[in-house]
């Protein structure tokens, strides 16, 4: 099989909390490495409000536009969630009891315990896939191209696993980071020019201030480790030149 | 003076790092609590790349749907720092030297140091304002309603002070947090008729993981203190029925 080497995702965050700077979101960046190591790139993240019009609008123009849609957020049991029924307006389809969700739930909570906040945690899309969730019972679900996963961190982890079957990925995009002992305006120039010797590479320089400790990262990002390879041989050699040391970061 | 109790605004996330997952936004949050202090309300956040179209193309549309625009990173001296360039294209004013800005650094750097690399963080569109930096000397800038911070999240947070008396705000937004050592869907029916009851209050729900505790946030929004009084009151109603413990958090 020959891989489509360019897989694009969006992510979209749907929360208030986020948007009032209450909570701080972790979800992108674990959800961005995730697909990356398989192959998939995140072109673009939005984080919305629990308005539902702004997420069946967004969800229409995030899935037409790329690969895989992710979103986080507002799949659980209070007023505020609201992105399965959301979800549902976008793609027409029933919003109702999903059996398999139902018995899931049914069996993780004790006789008597399934109450209707709970319940509601089975309402979906009709038909929609399940993404199992072996943290605490209530799945996720996909419907076409769009992978709905909760808003807690360590919630959103453990889903990963189970939904590693269910995209299809490019090559994985390889990245390699060179840290030195400079700042950015030292090596600007030079950095410039490895870019366009190397056009199809992403080169990315960023600062840091890190334990007393000033320095640049440089990382070269690309499907091709025989490009980043030659990306490193050029920029260790300015970086020789200039006499700038390396550091381990 | 008679203010605008609604004055929104969104915030534009330049940076390959931040879509890669390498780099943790942390500015969103910052920015969020920050203008939420001063009465402007988040309403939208966007992660895109550093290619310029689409820059351009983004900020378009945020700052004509917005009225404000935060952008962070993209502002520095290399050649994957391409916002200021955007920017001026984006309000098709010429991309120059911007002559406070050079005479700020010139000063911040010492003699023979104010190399061509540093000399680019004085190139800006014409006639922008400056944002002043006390922590590396580089300045934001801003044009109209867009205004330009660097992704560094120690830098952005020194230059908040400067920018407070360029940004009209409304009335603050205010919130209140109660916090409860229930599950979400212990509550989830009497929530839900809370904010029934009470609809131009935002009332969102957020379960927590902490220290051992299992419990529920449930944060109360509104630029009305009295409005949020009320719905305190019916939630602390149904809790002591409920006879959930409220919890410090």
């Amino acid at each position: 099989m020959t891989k489509n080497t360019k897989v694009n995702a969006a992510i979209l965050i749907i929360g208030n909390e986020i948007l009032s700077g209450r909570t701080q979101d972790t979800n992108t960046s674990t959800l961005a490495i995730w697909l990356n190591s398989i192959g998939v790139k995140v072109g673009e993240v939005r984080v919305i409000p629990d308005i539902e019009k702004i997420i069946i609008n967004t969800l229409q123009l995030l899935r037409s536009n790329y690969d895989y849609v992710f979103t986080t957020g507002g799949i659980g049991p209070t007023h505020d969630d609201i992105t399965a029924e959301s979800v549902s307006k976008t793609f027409e389809l029933k919003y109702e009891i999903h059996k398999e969700a139902f018995k899931i739930l049914e069996k993780y909570y004790k006789p008597g315990e399934f109450n209707k906040g709970r319940q509601k945690m089975s309402w979906m899309p009709k038909d929609a896939d399940l993404i199992l969730n072996p943290t605490s019972g209530a799945p996720g679900f996909s419907v076409e191209n769009v992978f709905c996963l909760p808003g807690v961190p360590s919630i959103l982890k453990s889903m990963l696993g189970g939904l590693k079957n269910k995209i299809v990925g490019g090559e994985p995009i390889l990245s390699l980071t060179i840290s030195l002992k400079t700042i950015e305006s030292e090596i600007a120039k030079s950095l410039s020019e490895v870019q366009e010797n190397n056009k199809n590479v992403e080169i990315g320089s960023y600062p840091f201030f890190q334990a007393g400790k000033l320095g640049v990262s440089i990382v070269i990002r690309s499907e091709d480790q025989l490009k980043i390879d030659k990306c490193k041989l050029q920029i260790l050699d300015f970086v020789k030149t200039k006499k700038i040391e390396v550091v381990d970061r």
